[in-house]
């Protein structure tokens, strides 16, 4: 019938002998023609039996639909940014937990909930952000999302619901270059402001009424946002009436010396916080979370009034529960001593095997950039060189707003690799640059 | 210093004077006022020594925050409908298929991952919605959400992304009155179709792009939509080139006789099919899906493309664990048994004791209606009453748009209580409508 195989107005045997043709008992027929009736398929009128009902004809053959859009894990070394090592998945300790909240939650745990997220995390969050970041929150402040692009996008509409109008929301240049065009996705004006090593230059903001920061590691670039800049911000933001959106994306990863707290703590008026387990735990969690001035808790209820939360509530209790036990901070530590070996593995190589290239970015974080002489058009020729190698690393010129300017500069995410695949992930680097550029460093392109 | 207790230009005493004055070592004060200076509260001047950087005064002190968007639970009798049993979640189902994502999946299931949901998943959604609601679908045309209010988000994207403008939406009346709110928020027009014993009214339809249906259980009214309205709603969306939006919230529970299909699988062209983890298992899981017609693939892809997963990896995994292992039917089927039961009993109290109330809706779902003479003022006059006597019940004239001229109904939520307190629940419930209408079921107020 689907298919016009049988059409409209065909008769269908009696009941009896449908069972008698198909062997099987008549009452079975008789369910399967009642429920063909219930769904509209056949009808049944009185005196003229059941026949196929005046169901729409099948729809034409349409082209076949595009692939799902999948992500195929990289073959070969990856050695991507924005990952941290996924072979370092709390396994264990995420089970514990989970067994934990079976246990202990109430079944009221398991019913709609808190729109902000649920408190038990809230609470878990308020109490980890202070300690950690130095970020100043109560769970009231706190909003719980899912991921850092559904955290955006509540931002958004924060904001939308704040001004009554579209907002002007700059983004530093280079930034990841979805953001902005999500920004304008939902109606806002989304600008671009240049940085340098001192990262933001504050002075080139104008009328926005946002700006959207990485201080703690400026992605892609890694700079840290200087403390006069930070000042400087903050005071941009009291005079314009403006706000920070503080994106603490890998802000728990420092190297050197203690990390550098959240800017959140200076101005916890004028700052929207953003943190995420992406970089800490894993980006498949979709957890991110946000912290609020008190001035945008009203827009927030009527912005997002019609939502429910878009979080698991057993994966919220199941991170409360980590980091009230101290699970989570250990499994930081245990990263951030691996991702510091890792990186000073690739300081070392590079200083003594690329005596051109120029690593910076280095102090915290996820990744560092690797610079080398050349122009944007060289990058995107080594960026394929290195994947026909199967080695796999981002070229910094797309996260510009204009990449035929920028020189050429690679993305290293040295988080990336499991443990053990690590040290033969740099020197397939190292080798493939060589094979590139010449043991000198100098493209052979340019020679 | 952000309490403004140390004004900008303050001289700190030098690091030894502190050290000494505090009882701690020097190099703990150093990295201390080093990490101030980094975070921007001091500076450091060549012979100046360290002062209170010219950072941003405090805030002034704002109102207190509004409390948090809480739901607590009610005491009492919760008769609330839109519930499963979450007495009845699978804990330990959830727990070992939990565990046996954690032994078995791949380290890259933890990274990004696709948009539209983890392939896993959209296969054993596709296998069970084939078979258990005659959906015709294929992982490719599925796309996991995070809830249905997600869910319903992504519509209203792939609906503007389709037409190229704003789209002109029809909703039942009487439904759940924050969708057609959430539908305006995103720009569309939010159109009231009337229902009858038959359901959506389909010749009220005119040129809407999309009706939004609840085809096997309307909600709130619990009618199911007729052989012949079926027909008649695809027939309209071929003809008018419109989108039937099948919201399957409650479609596995079907009381009688087998669950009347999915209207997807008669017109997969014409019909997004959305179905939900909220009622099977439970609302916290926020776990939604959609199934969508060939020519909204590519509309899905555009409208999402700035996007992530908005859902955790690990609950995808893990519910296509309880589907591909049968946990999944099973617990559906041990919650029909029970819920059967109880809309049993309700039925048998309503007959006996309730000689003027008619129960209605009662053929499959979580909650039936029960009408009792009266208008919607004597209807909010009964839920106040029932409330003040600790019996939760949701009035149904809030879920028209004209509520005044809706007759005295109430939604009774009868899988809401957990096993043991449902039969005390009814029993309150009665006594309760008797105080409220006298045995003879007409008010007293009207005596």
């Amino acid at each position: 019938m689907r298919r016009g195989q049988l059409p409209p107005g065909t008769p269908l045997p009696s009941s009896r002998t449908l069972a008698r043709d198909l062997g099987v008992a008549r009452g079975t027929v008789t369910q399967a023609l009642d429920q063909l009736i219930a769904e509209g398929y056949l009808e049944s009128r009185p005196r003229s039996g059941i026949r196929v009902a005046p169901h729409p004809t099948a729809p034409p053959e349409e082209a076949a639909p595009p692939p799902p859009a999948t992500l195929p894990p990289v073959r070969g070394v990856d050695l991507r940014s924005g990952f941290p090592d996924l072979a370092a998945f709390p396994r264990r300790e995420w089970l514990a937990a989970t067994r934990h909240v079976m246990q202990k939650a109430p079944n009221t745990a398991f019913g709609y909930r808190e729109r902000a997220g649920a408190l038990e995390l809230r609470q878990a969050l308020a109490e980890y952000l202070g300690r950690s970041r130095g970020v100043v929150a109560t769970p009231a402040h706190i909003i719980v999302c899912a991921g850092y692009t559904h955290a955006l996008r509540v931002i958004c509409q924060i904001l939308g619901q704040h001004l009554g109008s579209p907002a002007r929301i700059a983004f530093e240049d280079p930034t990841e270059p979805d953001y902005p065009v999500l920004a304008e996705q939902l109606g806002h004006s989304a600008l671009r402001v240049p940085i340098d090593d001192e990262g933001l230059i504050v002075e080139e903001l104008t009328r926005e009424n946002a700006a959207v920061v990485t201080p703690a590691h400026q992605y892609p670039l890694g700079v840290t946002l200087s403390p006069a800049r930070r000042v400087e911000l903050v005071s941009w933001a009291r005079r314009a009436g403006g706000f920070i959106v503080e994106d603490d994306y890998d802000g728990e990863f420092r190297y050197d010396r203690q990390p550098v707290g959240a800017l959140q703590g200076m101005a916890p008026d004028r700052v929207i916080y953003a943190g995420t387990a992406s970089k800490t735990i894993a980006p498949g969690l979709r957890l991110a979370w946000l912290v609020l001035p008190d001035c945008l808790l009203a827009p927030l209820q009527e912005a997002t009034r019609w939502d429910e939360s878009y979080v698991n509530v057993i994966d919220q209790l199941v991170l409360a529960r980590l980091i009230e036990t101290g699970e989570f901070d250990r499994h930081v530590r245990r990263c951030r001593t691996s991702y510091r070996r890792r990186r000073d593995l690739l300081g070392d190589a590079v200083t003594r095997q690329l005596p051109h290239g120029r690593l910076s970015g280095i102090a915290a974080g996820l990744h560092a950039v690797l610079r080398l002489p050349g122009d944007s058009q060289q990058e995107a020729r080594l960026v394929t060189h290195l994947a026909e190698r199967s080695i796999h690393v981002d070229g910094i010129s797309s996260f510009y707003d204009r990449p035929e300017e920028s020189p050429l500069g690679i993305l290293i995410g040295y988080a990336t690799p499991a443990d053990h695949a690590y040290g033969n992930a740099v020197t397939s680097l190292i080798s493939a640059l060589h094979a590139h550029f010449g043991q000198a460093g100098v493209p052979k392109t340019m020679r």
